[in-house]
C-alpha cells in the first residue's frame, strides 16, 4: 500500500518528488565500519603455510570440478591447467597468480551517494540475513515468507542505522513465480531503499536482468560496480553451471561477487579446522581465479560460510568455538591473499529470538569484528539456521551492530581522553557526574542500545515485564508505522515497473 | 536435607565414607583454560604508555586515600609516601617497584587436589557470580536470597563441568544474620562442592574466620594459598578500613586477593576509556602495593570491574563496547605489571534470562577470553545488573563457559587435523560423513552444548516449542535432583561444624 501511495505520487512529476524530499523522515545511516583495531590473528603462521601448501596439493592433485559448463573448461585449458572430463586440475601457483588482478578493494555504489559503500582494507560492510523461506513474527509466528514481508524487511533494513546494505534475497518471496521473483526483489531494494544491494544469482538471465534493471536505476554504468551478488560453491569442489553462469555474467559487466563455499563441516568438508581451511582455500582460489579468467580486475570477494554438524543430529550448529576458529582462520588467508573477506553473521539455531539466539549470535558478530571480516552478509535476522528470517531478531541483531561500530573505531588516547582534568577535580571520594569533562563528553561517552531495557526494576515491571522479543516486536511495528520511502526520480521508476511487467509477461510463471 | 542425610553418612565414620565414595557420581570437571590463542592487542604502546605515565602522575599529585587506617599510613611513610593526613601521595615509580614482588602466577589448592587451579600466565579460571541480594527461577520468581539458595547454586557450580571455582558469595543468604552469613557460606563451599572458593571480606574479623576455616579443611595451611577473595576499592582512589582491613588478614597468611577497583564509569571514573583505565591503574598500583607492604610475595590479582553507566536513566550498563575496550586496556596493562588478571563475567543488565541478557554476556565472555583475563569472576549466573543471581542463567552460562575453552584451545595443525586423506578420499561433490577421517574424529570434532537445542524444528514443537530459559529451568532441576556431596572426611566435617556453631553462639544476630 505504501508502494502504491508512492507510485503515485512518483507518476506526479518532479513538484512532486521535490515535496517528498522536503518532508521526508531523516533516515540517519553510519559510515562502513572502518576498523581501528589490530587483527587477531588466531592461527599461526606456520599453521598458514600448511594449509595454503595443501590448498596447492588439492588444486594441483585432485582438482576441482567445473560441471556442465563447456565454456569453463576452454578457459580453464588455455590458461594452462589441466583438464580432464570436467575436472580441472590446476598447477601449483597459477590459481593464486590469477587471483592478483582481483582488487584488494572495491567500492560498490549505491543510489543514493551517500550510502555507497568500500569493501576490503580495514572496512567492514554489514548486510542483513540472505535466503529463508520461512519469516516469523509475534503475531503470525513462523509462516511461509511472501513479497510483502520481503517489503517489510527492506524498509526495516533501510530504516537500521547500524546496517550499510539492503542485502540481496533477505527472504524468498514464495507467493512469487521462481522465475520472476527475483524482478520483485530488486524491484524492492531499488525503490524502498536507497542503500546497496545484491543481484539474483539462481539463474544467468537473472542475473542478466538484475544488470539490466541496475542499468536503468542508475542511468547506465559504464562499469562502475553496483551489485554484490553471493556465488556459492557446492563443496567440496564443485562449481556448478547456474552459480558460474551468473558469476560470468556479472564479471563481465564489472559487477562484485562474493565467491563463498557453502560447507557443512562434517558433511562438505573434513570435520577438521585446518582441513576445511584447506578446502575453503582451494576452492575460493579456483573460484577466483575463474572470475579473473572472465574479466581480469572483476571485484571479488573471498567467502567462507561455514557451520559445523551436530554429530547426535545431524543438524547444523551456529555461534560454535569452530566455528569462530574457521572464521579467524579465513580472514587471516584471505588477507595473505589479498581479498577482501565476506564472513559471520546473526547465525543461531535456535527456533525463537531467545537466549540461545542471542549467545549464539553475539559469538558469531564479534569473531566477525575480532576476524577482520570485510562484508558481513546475515549481519541480522538469520533465525532457525537460516530457515527463517525474523522480524523480531532482525532489529535485536540491528541493534547489536552498534556494538561493532564503537568496538571498531579503537580507543582515543587525545587529551581530552586521558581526562586527567576530571581526575584532578574529582579526587579520592568524590563523583565524576557533575564535573566539567562528563558535561562535555557524556552524550558520546557510551554507545546506547535503542532496544534493550535499561530502566530500573519497578519502572520495567509496571511498564509489562516484557523480554527483549516483545520490546522488538513493538520496535517493528514502529518503525514500519514511520516508514516513508526514499525519493527516487518518477522517471527512472516508471522505466523500473515497466522493466518487470514487460519481463514477468514474456514467461509463463514456474514455481520450482 | 540432602546436607542432613549427608551428615548422618558422614558420623558413620571411615567406612560409610569409602562406601559412599564408591557410589558417588563421577563429577567432570574440566582443567582450567590453558590460553593456546595470542592476546588480542586493541590499545596500541604508546596509548599504554601514556596510560602509565598518567597513573603515576595521579599518585603523585593527587594521591589516593587510605581512610581510617593509622597503621596502613604509617606503612606507606615507612615506604617513602608523601603521607598528609588520610591521604597517601606515592612518589613516581614507588608503586610499581613495591609491586615486583607479587607473583606473576600462583597456585590456589582445593581440598581435591585435582581441583587446585593456577592463576596467572596463559590461565583462565572460571568462577560464579558474586554478591547478587535477590535470586530469580522460573517458578519463584525475583525474591531475596536464603542460604538454602546459596546452597543451591553451590552444588550447581559443583556440577558444572566448565566451572573451576566455587566462587564466594553466590547470592547473599539474608535470613542469616549478617554477622554470621559467613560462617554457612563458608561450610557450603567446603562441605557441598570440593572446588576451590573465596574468603568472606566484609569484616577483618570475618576474614580470619575464613582463614580458621581453612586450617581445619586442609590440617593446616603452612603457607599454601586455598582462598582467593574479593577485595574492592572504593573507587575514586579510596581504601576503606573494612577490605584494607581483610586484605591485611589475607596478605599476612599468603591467601590470594583480587585488588580490584569497582568502578560505573561516568560516576566513579571519567566518562572515556583511557581516563578510565588511568584510574584503574593508579588504584590497583596502590592496592598491591599495599598488599606487598603487608607481605612481600602474597599472591594478588589485578581487577577491574567496570561498567558504564546509561547517561538517559542513570542505570549501570553491562556488555556494551566501552566495557570490552576497557577490558582489553587492563588485561594489556596487567600484563605489562606483570600480574594476574581479573575482568569480564556474565554481565548483563536485563531483568529476565532473555535475548538481552545472553548478547550482553556473550560480549562480555568473548572479551574475557580475548582480553587475557586469568579470574574470571561472575561468570555464570549473573543478572538484572548484579541484583539477581539467575538460577537459569547460571546454567545457560555455564554451558556457554565451553565455548571458551574450545576458543582457548587454539587451532591444532597436525597430520589428522590437516585431514588431506579425507579430502582426497572424498573429492569433487562428494561428502565426508563416512569417510575414515571423519569416523576416527567426529566425537571429539565439535563442541557440543548440553543444553541448548539443536534438534530439527518438527520435533523441537512436539515437545513443547520451549525456549532457552525453560530448557535451562529442567536442566536446573536435574541437576539439582541428581547432586551428591563430595566425600569429606567425617572429622574434618564435625570439627567445621562445631567451628560455626561456636563461632555463632558468640556473638549476638546482627542484620545491618
Amino acid at each position: 500500500m505504501a508502494e502504491e501511495k508512492a507510485r503515485r505520487r512518483g507518476r506526479g512529476g518532479g513538484g512532486a518528488a521535490r515535496r517528498a524530499e522536503r518532508t521526508a523522515l531523516r533516515i540517519d545511516c553510519a559510515k562502513v565500519i572502518d576498523r581501528n583495531i589490530p587483527d587477531m590473528n588466531m592461527l599461526s603462521d606456520e599453521t598458514l603455510e600448511i594449509i595454503e601448501y595443501n590448498a596447492e596439493t588439492v588444486l594441483e592433485e585432485i582438482g576441482v570440478a567445473f560441471v556442465e559448463n563447456p565454456a569453463a573448461l576452454e578457459r580453464w585449458k588455455a590458461a594452462g591447467a589441466d583438464v580432464d572430463g570436467e575436472r580441472v586440475r590446476i598447477p601449483r601457483g597459477l590459481a593464486r597468480k590469477l587471483c592478483e588482478t582481483a582488487p584488494s578493494s572495491f567500492v560498490q555504489h549505491a543510489r543514493n551517494p551517500e550510502r555507497s559503500v568500500e569493501i576490503g582494507g580495514r572496512k567492514l560492510v554489514l548486510a542483513p540475513v540472505y535466503g529463508p523461506p520461512f519469516v516469523r513474527d509475534l503475531q503470525g509466528g513462523r509462516r511461509y515468507a511472501t513479497i510483502e514481508d520481503f517489503r517489510n524487511f527492506v524498509k526495516l533494513g533501510y530504516m537500521s542505522k547500524w546496517l550499510h546494505h539492503s542485502g540481496g534475497t533477505v527472504c524468498e518471496p514464495t507467493d512469487i513465480a521462481v522465475n520472476k521473483r527475483h524482478l520483485d526483489m530488486l524491484h524492492a531494494h531499488m525503490t524502498l531503499s536507497d542503500k546497496p544491494f545484491m543481484g539474483s544469482v539462481t539463474e544467468p538471465v537473472r542475473a542478466s536482468d538484475s544488470v539490466a534493471m541496475c542499468e536503468i536505476l542508475f542511468g547506465g554504468l559504464n562499469d562502475r560496480t553496483v551489485m554484490t551478488s553471493l556465488i556459492n560453491i557446492n563443496s567440496p569442489l564443485t562449481f556448478d553451471a547456474t552459480m558460474m553462469g551468473a558469476l560470468e555474467v556479472y564479471a563481465t559487466a564489472n559487477q562484485a561477487c562474493i565467491i563463498s563455499p557453502f560447507i557443512v563441516g562434517g558433511a562438505m568438508a573434513p570435520v577438521s579446522v585446518v582441513g576445511t581451511l584447506t578446502q575453503v582455500l582451494a576452492e575460493v582460489l579456483a573460484g577466483v581465479a575463474y572470475s579473473q579468467l572472465i574479466r581480469a580486475g572483476a571485484p571479488v570477494i573471498m567467502g567462507a560460510f561455514v557451520t559445523s554438524i551436530d554429530m547426535n543430529s545431524g543438524a547444523p550448529t551456529f555461534g560454535t568455538p569452530e566455528a569462530a576458529q574457521i572464521t579467524h582462520g579465513a580472514g587471516q588467508l584471505a588477507r595473505r591473499l589479498g581479498l577482501p573477506y565476506r564472513s559471520a553473521g546473526s547465525f543461531n539455531g535456535s527456533k525463537l529470538p531467545d537466549a540461545q539466539a542471542a549467545y549464539e549470535t553475539a559469538n558469531s558478530l564479534n569473531a566477525g569484528l575480532y576476524s577482520g571480516v570485510n562484508f558481513m552478509l546475515h549481519a541480522c535476522g538469520w533465525l532457525e539456521g537460516g530457515l527463517v528470517a525474523s522480524f523480531e531478531k532482525f532489529v535485536m541483531d540491528a541493534d547489536q551492530l552498534g556494538v561493532l561500530h564503537r568496538l571498531g573505531e579503537g580507543v582515543s588516547a587525545d587529551a581530552e581522553a586521558q581526562a586527567m582534568d576530571a581526575i584532578r577535580e574529582v579526587g579520592p571520594g568524590g563523583h565524576y557526574l557533575g564535573c566539567g569533562h562528563t558535561q562535555r563528553n557524556f552524550k558520546e561517552a557510551f554507545w546506547r542500545s535503542e532496544l534493550l531495557d535499561y530502566k530500573p526494576y519497578e519502572t520495567w515491571e509496571e511498564e509489562g515485564a516484557r523480554d527483549t522479543m516483545a520490546l522488538a516486536g513493538e520496535r517493528v511495528a514502529r518503525l514500519l508505522s514511520e516508514y516513508q520511502e526514499p525519493v527516487l526520480d518518477p522517471a527512472v521508476r516508471e522505466e523500473l515497473d515497466a522493466f518487470v511487467a514487460q519481463r514477468k509477461a514474456a514467461e509463463a510463471d514456474a514455481f520450482v
